[in-house]
């Protein structure tokens, strides 16, 4: 048995912060870690902005729920489900998340925590520096081989340790810094190489 | 966030091998952990029974596919899933679990390998000595809280290293040598023992 970790945001869904920056018409909000690898930079920008404009927690949790996954996500996580044990491995937030996870039939999904005081977000907690890394390393440890699935700098930290990484999704700029890593651009072409690089399913 | 790991058979489920021994009149093979706790001697019996009589995997795999999970199962783990991260750890095999994880709607599930050979079980693979006790420690130290439920010797394990354990449809003759432990035969005073124990859950 192999476990298949997937990135949400990009990947499964749209990105969250843009919507917000669209809702909200603040541009800056819509960065990600396509534009600012740096994670806690990006979210102290957030943060700060947040305050300044008083957006609140139930803003972007409106914005997460109004979103629809990406074009063919649930069936490609469903077939994979019935293969793998599939983990859902984000750097969102587990309150922004929810929304999102339910729609995809609530996978397992580890990601971070807001502290939130009376729906404002008054900081973040990272779970660990390189949480998808550090969740890859657990599952190899429990006996597990593990795949790996995303488009962004972040994602980079799970190809590093995963039996098999693939960027899906994901910018040039981005994927091509990274020649080692095949690139795909539909869940069809990934499925089956997620398949192919697999030990136990037949294909 | 927290986790919330539950066992399967026993807890959400009945017994796979109560069955295979019904569907082959061998009574032996309805032997669990909670008549034989050392689950190494457990499976090597079984073994030995299913290749003196002939029996395969499919014969199992065909068992727990008849078994319908227990009164109020899918809905306890439902509820579960929308307030907490929840993880199947068993002591079954992929294998074998995969017709009941279907009926659960695909929860994550750890548990353990068998080798087979041309439908035959030749020997099974244990991830760890005490993989459910393994699978907690990993999740702490990911940085989640865990509760643990489950109704037999092997879970005793979890009790150890959660936050909070639970025994759930345990024989008496098992939760009594563990006073210490809460006993609940039903999802409802589980789920609210659960709720009432959460640093994140309000109730």
């Amino acid at each position: 048995m192999e476990i298949v970790c997937l990135d949400m945001e990009g990947t499964l869904t749209p990105e969250v912060w843009e919507r917000v920056a669209a809702n909200t018409g603040i541009k800056e909000l819509g960065k990600t870690t396509r534009d600012i690898p740096d994670y806690g930079e990006l979210m102290e920008m957030r943060i700060k902005i947040m305050s300044e404009n008083g957006i609140k927690l139930s803003n972007v949790q409106d914005a997460a729920a109004s979103l629809e996954l990406l074009p063919g996500a649930l069936s490609f996580v469903n077939k994979l489900r019935e293969k793998f044990q599939v983990v859902i491995l984000s750097d969102t937030f587990h309150d922004v998340a929810k929304p999102l996870m339910k729609k995809l039939g609530y996978p397992f999904l580890l990601c971070h925590n807001l502290k939130v005081i009376d729906d404002e977000i008054v900081s973040y907690e990272f779970r660990h520096p390189q949480a998808k890394k550090q969740a890859i390393e657990s599952f190899k440890s429990l006996g597990y081989r593990c795949f790996a699935a995303g488009d962004s700098h972040n994602d980079i930290q799970m190809f590093e340790v995963a039996d098999k990484g693939f960027f899906i999704n994901a910018p040039l700029k981005i994927s091509s810094k990274h020649p080692e890593i095949e690139s795909y651009d539909n869940y069809n072409d990934l499925e089956k190489a997620i398949y192919s690089n697999s030990i136990f399913v037949q294909t």
